[in-house]
């Protein structure tokens, strides 16, 4: 535990007492409430904050903000609490501020094709608002994360291939600032020159420059035509290739995901599926009703020389569902192959001419190791994760996941590829930052410097305290 | 003219004998060079820099900054001279860096769909070299701008309906900062979550923070159909109806522009074309042959019941190459207009559900204006220009430009649009950032002082020197 910058727990107390005037119940101190707040979803070991605070509007936040600014008390900004990189443990201590309260969706701009949000709104809350007007938000991370969360992680998922991630997606946020002014980003036309793109810099900042309490994301018209299926291959390698040549093609796929067969093998058992255990590819097609069957003939054509089965389609949106849902359960597919154990999720992105390459060597390197290691990936995008399933209190596993973990992204590197192309870096991915960044480190220092002189918005994380 | 941050003579003159040491005869102090590097396109007058350094390589420009960092003598990073809000008119004196001979093609990625290119590559040039492999970059923002130009203020144009601006497309960035450091902004993977978007904080910067040397470009797939069609309309409010509602029906239209009248008349001049001198969409759609004629076969309904004209096509790439040089020439044939006048150009963008009472109320203003002020628009996405058409030595045109600019801004900042859509601030637009922005302005402050603390680059330009 890195104790730099914890505040003194007399100072500490003093802020709870303020906190606790301001907000009576929603002022927590109790050891459950601290515990579920001081992890998210990843093997990092718990670190509790000192209270949970639970706010409900932006002035609330801005509120807090003020009172731990004033003591110099260090905050955790927290949503729903699905990241994966210790993004949310409170390694300095101080207040976590749970914004999943505030979840209501403020505006629904249908004519304009775009909505504002509160941070604490869920991705499938949001879309299942949206039903009735025809439109839909498609970022989609996999597990039901907050908004908030998806901004502060520079989110994306299955649909970014298409659709871009959460960079492309938000077009403004209203902020709190570490000294708790409040300060909205941009405007809500569709572009504009004026000025620093504070937007894009507060997306991916996890929690480190401010706490978002709004959000306004581009919306997009339901497709006349969804059609999914899956395909299994006799390699990989087709697979791969398969993605790449679709992408290179052009043809405007929703989403094209790989799963080994490892990952096959967990996903039939946990989602009660029987899928052939092999490498697949599962695809999703968005369009009119020409269009879907032009996509389809193109990524066929291109598949059948590649060792592509049998489509197995579904048309139904419940078959669909069901489909997406294995497909979004996979974490919990990987945590069910050994009882007890935790999830290690690395990922990351690589030029997509790399990316068989890259596919290959790690799966090379996978060769004789003893944990579960399955593979799934955003591969359209040339990204994809491993899951090492792992004792955590196994230190040798925890070594060789490590080991795994820090040859994946010396590889990524090498092929001018990215330590993490969707999860953040948090805690696990800190010392890959020099590496990957060189001296714009230090350009993201000096940002942080300037926004939060006092380091008190999440520190510890993503920029590493060394080198 | 702001003389703040104005190096002495002495100085200044020391800093000039550094760079001829450096640069021989590529240093240049000659009256005509330094007029014609002291202004844009726009009305701005000219402001001349002490000297022209014409720069080769990263490595010369790094050595360039430090010299003048050392001294602490202004720096005005300078590609084409394309821009039309005075982005370079050197108001502090001291260095212009003429980056417009490094203008290489650096790497062409044909399989990763990207291109890295040095900021002197004009858009033209670019889309030339890549010809052969059936790519194409489709940010035009009708100039044969310099592609560190377009970086640097965050161009869009006709294309950013379907393709999006330079936000979207500039996938990572070598540059010079103000204290002659090199940083790349990001890896070539299509996504990254690792730390903040560098990127996205320099791409639209106005060179304020630093010398932009390479930039990594997304590129498409040249579509196997591409049709242009001209359609003039009744009424503006029809038009800009059809515009809407094509946007709204998820239409993937490529380009989609409005010209008014007054517009038109200009151009069947300038470009000895004979089209009805009525309001005017210029559209295009990529896609496949039965993508295409699916498009058309939509905007056609929705153009129908709004009182759109004969759709007039263009097939061929000779017609379509005629008809799109023709609507990139407007300023020139705005010029035309008035012998001896420069044009005042100025945009603003707004939500597209916004978009026809803004246009309308706009249109409401002018009636009585004495200088012509044609309009034209990249309306799919909310934006639209107005060109002043004026004689800069008359005071009272000035005044009466200024006074619409000023509530044609105010019109789009209380429909929650910006002061500029694309052509950024410069020196024009200052005046509405603290509008615009609010305490978000600080934050840009903070920024701009964290990464040039004296003040260096492009000084005076974007960020207002009070209120």
């Amino acid at each position: 535990m890195n104790t730099m910058n914890r505040a003194t727990t007399e100072t500490t107390s003093g802020v709870i007492d303020k906190l606790r005037a301001l907000l009576g119940d929603r002022l927590s101190t109790a050891d459950a409430v601290r515990e579920s707040h001081g992890h998210d979803e990843s093997w990092h070991p718990t670190e509790m904050p000192d209270a949970v605070a639970f706010a409900e509007s932006t002035e609330e936040v801005s509120a807090i903000v003020r009172v731990c600014h004033d003591a110099g008390v260090p905050m955790v900004p927290y949503g729903a609490g699905t990241s994966v990189e210790g993004h949310i443990q409170a390694t300095h201590g101080g207040i976590c501020v749970d914004v999943g309260g505030m979840n209501e969706v403020l505006e629904v701009h249908a004519e304009d094709l775009d909505c504002t949000v509160q941070p604490g709104v869920r991705r499938m809350q949001l879309n299942e608002h949206l039903r009735d007007t025809g439109l839909f938000f498609p970022i989609d991370p996999g597990a039901d994360a907050s908004i908030g969360g998806m901004t502060g992680t520079r989110a994306s998922g299955t649909n970014a291939v298409r659709y871009g991630t959460m960079r492309e997606n938000v077009m403004s946020l209203t902020v709190v600032l570490p000294n708790g002014e409040i300060i909205r980003t941009a405007r809500r036309s569709r572009k504009s020159s004026a000025g620093y793109d504070l937007t894009r810099l507060f997306v991916g900042s996890e929690g480190t420059l401010g706490i978002i309490t709004e959000i306004t994301l581009r919306l997009y018209g339901i497709p006349e035509n969804i059609s999914s299926a899956v395909v299994p291959f006799e390699t990989v390698e087709g697979a791969v290739d398969t993605t790449i040549y679709t992408i290179q093609s052009g043809i405007p796929i929703a989403r094209i995901e790989l799963l080994d067969d490892v990952q096959m093998d967990a996903l039939n058992k946990y989602s009660k599926m029987d899928h052939p255990v092999k490498p697949t590819l599962f695809m999703e097609f968005h369009g009119t009703d020409a269009g879907v069957a032009e996509q389809i003939a193109m990524v066929k054509a291109i598949g059948d020389d590649l060792g592509a089965g049998e489509f197995q389609w579904s048309d139904k949106l419940e078959d669909r569902n069901r489909l997406w849902q294995a497909r979004h359960d996979v974490a919990y597919a990987c945590k069910a192959m050994r009882p007890g154990c935790e999830i290690w999720a690395t990922d990351v992105c690589v030029p997509l001419s790399r990316l068989a390459e890259c596919i290959a060597e790690t799966r090379k390197d996978l060769e004789g190791v003893t944990i579960p290691a399955p593979m799934c990936g955003h591969v359209g995008d040339g990204n994809f994760h491993l899951a090492f399933v792992l004792d955590p209190n196994a230190p040798e596993e925890l070594r060789q996941a490590e080991d795994l973990n820090e040859r994946l992204v010396n590889r990524a590197l090498a092929m001018d590829g990215t330590c993490t192309g969707e999860h953040g870096v948090g805690l696990g991915k800190q010392k890959y930052m020099r590496a990957e960044h060189g001296d714009a480190l230090n350009v993201m220092r000096a940002v942080k410097a300037a926004i939060d002189p006092t380091n008190i918005m999440n520190p510890g994380k993503m920029l590493p305290a060394q080198n």
